[in-house]
């Protein structure tokens, strides 16, 4: 949290969802006053009981910042009927699609600046809503003018990471990293339904992996790839047209070029991952060491714990079961000149290792 | 390890892998007599050293079980020649596609059994090999007669859990859950090539996920997808139909019938990652918990030792780091009933808690 004093002294927050309310809690947290607005009552009552601000009234000061967080399809217009009522008021969106409101909204003399916090994956009510809901998320902000410098400024006592970004740039952006990654996560696990039960005890991490996004809500994406149509159909047009060359050189694949060809295809995916920013990414980037645990409370506090004595830094984690023994493997990620003392300082202590990128 | 007499007193090993020497490895644990053989008399040297066994040389008395661990284009001549060198011996062996295999060896009375351990994702020499690489996965072993009893036990001496399949059914099994998510995470990755820097700080674990497994061997997965083709292109034109189907129907957002589409395909995700067993896949299946930790270390033993004094047994766990602040999330799974507990603990204890599940 900044401890500069704060740029907006009095906000309206129009929809008191999961995002509405989060920022309500957090701009509360920094003594903003905040006054409140939904379409559902009961909704309001309950942001209201959760400590998010007071509902407004027509006697309620105006604003000098208003967050529309409402449903996307009423976006636009809900950001248009507050530049007319708050005329000197700056309104943000949240929306998680902003070409089009961008386009949909006329003027408001640069006071509109579209926003997208990248954080709350599901839907939910004001009782979802956490003051730590942006901390450490990525924020975009559509604009670099003098108005949206008191936004980012906004942004940041929230916790978030502001990204800034054109509307479309943004679109096209999280097309590529959040929309279409749905999309093909939900063909993928689509497939599973023509699997024969007796075959999932094959399934592995990797599947696992792939298809876990397509557990999210389908409502909630349809009205997102809707807003964002084009560009999310671009993404997944050349991702099938990867995939229709791939299948075209196994239908094929005694002919010299296709071996070429599905090496290739490998090849740009492997080059692709490694360009995933931050501590994920490329298994290459860290060494791995399995280690095989009993599936029992405690276990993996136990592990975690003789890893943090050994002094070594995990850089990531995950956590895999088997199929049919009681036992869970911890795939543990370390700094490459780490990984020797910790599968000694492990094995020392007896804990299973079954395997390790060497 | 089963307690039981080994149903094997002499094993010869041709080929000194990861998978090889590690079922080397276990054997040896067991007192059972190993022979090694490697076309690299490095390598052999180096498994040798390695404790997995004995080389095998002209006066090394045959084998009663003879286990085939080459790389896959080679292992039908050597599983032929070796069942012509060991008349008494059954023969095993352990390549990641069966039906091209079971088809290229002619006969042998039975006593070649083809299985499929489903452990050691990457390659690896002898010095990767491990007496746990096993433990709790599956193996498939693609027989039921006489001979495989002996297997069956084996692979369970090993500590893996034995899925019985024939080399067909095994192959499309392994096309779905394994190739063709493997293909899929080629091509989304392959697609983050095209990606501006900047828009990489809004990766989120999404897109990470689905792309994690891309970071593969290209080599390796190459030669699985040739011998696998069929089946494999088979999955990767039905998923790419659907792709196409998704973007007609985001095309042509405005026709009503193009919702119900674009909501269908999601709904078929959905409930297909459900039908996967165990303790991941839909999300429904537990609650949970997103906490912020710092990103230093201890940090994630100390929460899941407050998880664990607080009594919650811990279904599943994920870690994400933040593109631009030194935090991390840790996303805990718990049994519904638990959820409430375990955030209202960890809230009194000044965890900070960025969502839940509801």
């Amino acid at each position: 949290m900044t401890t500069a004093p704060h740029p907006f002294s009095r906000v309206r927050i129009i929809g008191t969802g999961l995002l509405g309310t989060s920022v309500a809690l957090g701009l509360r947290e920094q003594s903003v006053e905040v006054d409140l607005e939904d379409s559902s009552p009961s909704r309001l009552r309950l942001a209201e009981d959760y400590g998010a601000g007071k509902s407004a009234d027509a006697s309620t000061p105006a604003p000098d910042l208003v967050v529309v967080a409402t449903p996307p399809d009423v976006t636009a217009s809900v950001v248009t009927d507050a530049l007319s009522r708050f005329p000197d008021a700056v309104v943000i969106d949240v929306a998680s699609v902003k070409k089009n409101i961008a386009s949909a909204v006329s003027s408001g003399d640069g006071r509109f600046i579209p926003t997208h916090p990248m954080a709350g994956r599901e839907r939910g009510g004001p009782t979802a809503a956490r003051v730590d809901l942006f901390t450490g998320r990525p924020w975009v902000v559509c604009a670099d003018s003098a108005e949206s410098r008191g936004v980012r400024a906004l942004v940041e006592s929230l916790g978030a990471v502001v990204v800034q970004m054109s509307p479309e740039e943004h679109d096209r952006a999280v097309a590529l990293l959040s929309h279409a990654p749905q999309a093909i996560s939900s063909a993928v696990a689509a497939e599973l339904g023509d699997a024969e039960a007796s075959w999932m005890n094959l399934a592995g991490q990797g599947v696992r992996d792939v298809t876990r996004i397509a557990g999210s809500d389908p409502e909630l994406w349809a009205q997102i790839f809707e807003g964002n149509s084009d560009f999310v159909a671009d993404r997944i047009e050349s991702i099938s047209r990867r995939l229709d060359a791939l299948s075209a050189a196994l239908r094929d694949v005694e002919n010299p070029g296709a071996r070429t060809a599905v090496h290739e295809a490998l090849q740009a995916g492997k080059d692709g991952v490694s360009s995933l920013p931050g501590k994920h990414g490329s298994a290459e980037r860290y060494s791995t060491l399995i280690v095989v645990i009993d599936d029992r409370p405690g276990q993996l506090a136990a592990l975690l714990t003789a890893v943090g004595e050994l002094g070594v830094n995990l850089e990531d984690m995950s956590l895999e079961h088997s199929p049919g023994a009681p036992v869970g493997f911890v795939e543990l990620s370390v700094a490459h000149d780490s990984a020797d003392a910790l599968r000694e300082g492990l094995e020392a202590q007896g804990w299973r290792i079954s395997g390790d990128s060497g």
